[in-house]
């Protein structure tokens, strides 16, 4: 089969890999519909060690289930399934609390031992757990924002949760990529009175506004600091969804938020310690987050999207087909678009 | 009249000062009757650049109110008060969610303009939203307890709540001082099932077994992890309370504590940043924390003191009076006493 691997920095190449196959009897064999491009593969496209073998990539898959072992007893070839960023369990005592991603025998995808979404099918581990059925064709046209609940839509949610978002609050979104989108829909889905995105790139400023934001800072700095406190009345947002994973982008969502706020952190963080130890104290800020527990929330958010009544697919703005990856990597890591969906 | 006043590190007198009076309609003249050496005056105590004015010492404080200003209207004269560890006006926006040391118009004693809790009186700004009045005489036999809800039973109430404590649920607390060991009392308080006491010193081990503590790790670092590990199922513990302040010490909190779990910091940060930025994320912790709002906790602590049910005054192990400060901060500092008390 045909899968996407990368073996090094802005090197992304479509191989031929050995046929995905039913290993464990707790396995399903996944035929890949749908695919996308994260903005967390552009970290190894920005910074990845050459590698003789190289790493599967791809973690956000829609597909038909094609086969199951013989341990497997929910989910049943044919159906078409979601299948979150990490595969889990769904009996472990992190499952239990609804914490997948810490799954005791779970894990995530792609890399030298397992398939990516990003290619033509997939061995799922654990897929009762795992996986999770969708109710229409394959062919419908809510797949892209049924895709986002994979990943995107799911990690916006989380931020906002863990950045205590509720009605009448405040609310800043830090970083414009498909996940501070996608946290702008969480915040006012979640009732936010007033949600500040910050980003400076017309294209996801026109979004956000569609999807709920109130105003837009562009500035960068002390002068988005100062920007955000002149809209709030000089005490900075209730909350703060922080989704880049820079120091400088942690630095400000940490200023920003008000004395007793909460910061909601999804950028998958690229230093080792955390700015601001003092200032955050004094002004008892929760500092939350981490992967989102997406296979939770795919059951939570998807009537949601059913209903129409949120849109996150419209975060895709580009579709391409797998042959086309190199130069998908490429568009999304030079911010040409925003995110990037993977037809089969 | 005779106050504290620290010098530089390692330099405190006792000395003549001008007589505390009232200087705003909102004030009120407090006559202190008992106050205390906090282990956050240590960190000056450690590190102070010397200083030719010096700065007004204590921050915990009980006494009687001998005038007030013309606009105090709740605090009467003679009043028994306690006074927590930081102002506030009480009306405030931060003030009216309970979070009194973000007060808009509060701030904390002592330093080169206000008097300190360790002396013979205390100009006492926004008297009535600062200070509570005691519903027992000055003499009574659990002024000790008492005296600890002006700090530390409220910082380790506020470490508890920050970290999440409640019924079943499992709690290390890092650091045996006194607020470690009335963190040791709150979590109790609030349910928590298992109590894992980080601290090598006999004394305060013995006191933290007697509140509570259900198991001891005298080691640190990595042997101190691995010790928690054990006594957890190898998953760490759901909630964890940093009373030191310490990277070392904030790097064990941060590495004991379960996926999904929150750490509660009260431990005065002495660096800039915060370590394990990246497994903390990985893991989903929450890190929240900061001075607590002693304000709202002395009332919600009080009743739990009268009755006797909690018995903080027991971190005190010395009593001196104010003419022994420059003994007492040594012998603090020296570990030779967990707690002091100073009476008037």
């Amino acid at each position: 089969m045909r899968a996407t691997v990368m073996y090094g920095a802005g090197d992304v190449r479509v191989e031929n890999v050995p046929d995905a196959r039913i290993i464990e009897p707790t396995d399903a064999l996944v035929v890949v519909t749908r695919a996308a491009i994260c903005g967390s593969d552009l970290w190894p496209y920005k910074k990845m060690v050459p590698s003789e073998t190289g790493n599967r990539m791809g973690h956000e898959f829609i597909g038909v289930v094609e086969a199951v072992g013989g341990n497997v007893r929910k989910i049943k070839v044919g159906d078409l399934v979601a299948a979150p960023f990490a595969w889990s369990d769904g009996t472990c005592i992190f499952c239990q609390q609804g914490l997948q991603t810490s799954c005791l025998h779970g894990g995530f995808w792609g890399g030298t031992e397992l398939d990516g979404g990003q290619g033509e099918a997939v061995r799922v581990p654990q897929a009762d757990g795992t996986l999770v059925p969708l109710p229409v064709r394959a062919d419908n046209e809510l797949m892209p924002s049924l895709l986002t609940l994979t990943d995107v839509m799911s990690t916006g949610h989380h931020a906002a949760l863990a950045a205590k978002v509720g009605p009448g609050k405040s609310v800043a979104v830090v970083g414009g990529g498909a996940v501070g989108l996608c946290g702008v829909i969480a915040a006012r889905r979640l009732g936010a009175e007033q949600i500040i995105f910050l980003d400076r790139h017309p294209d996801r400023i026109a979004l956000a506004k569609e999807f709920g934001a109130t105003d837009i800072v562009s500035e960068r700095g002390n002068e988005a600091v100062e920007h955000v406190r002149g809209l709030t009345k000089g005490f900075g947002v209730h909350s703060v969804l922080e989704c880049v994973g820079y120091e400088e982008s942690t630095l400000t969502a940490l200023s920003i938020v008000r004395p007793g706020g909460a910061v909601g952190r999804v950028g998958v963080p690229q230093d080792e310690k955390m700015p601001a130890a003092l200032p955050t104290f004094f002004n008892n800020i929760t500092i939350s987050g981490g992967p989102a527990p997406a296979r939770a929330y795919i059951e939570e958010l998807m009537p949601d999207v059913l209903e129409g009544k949120i849109e996150p697919g419209r975060v895709f703005d580009r579709v391409i087909y797998l042959n086309d990856m190199p130069d998908g990597y490429r568009a999304m890591n030079e911010r040409e678009t925003i995110k990037v969906l993977i037809k089969f």
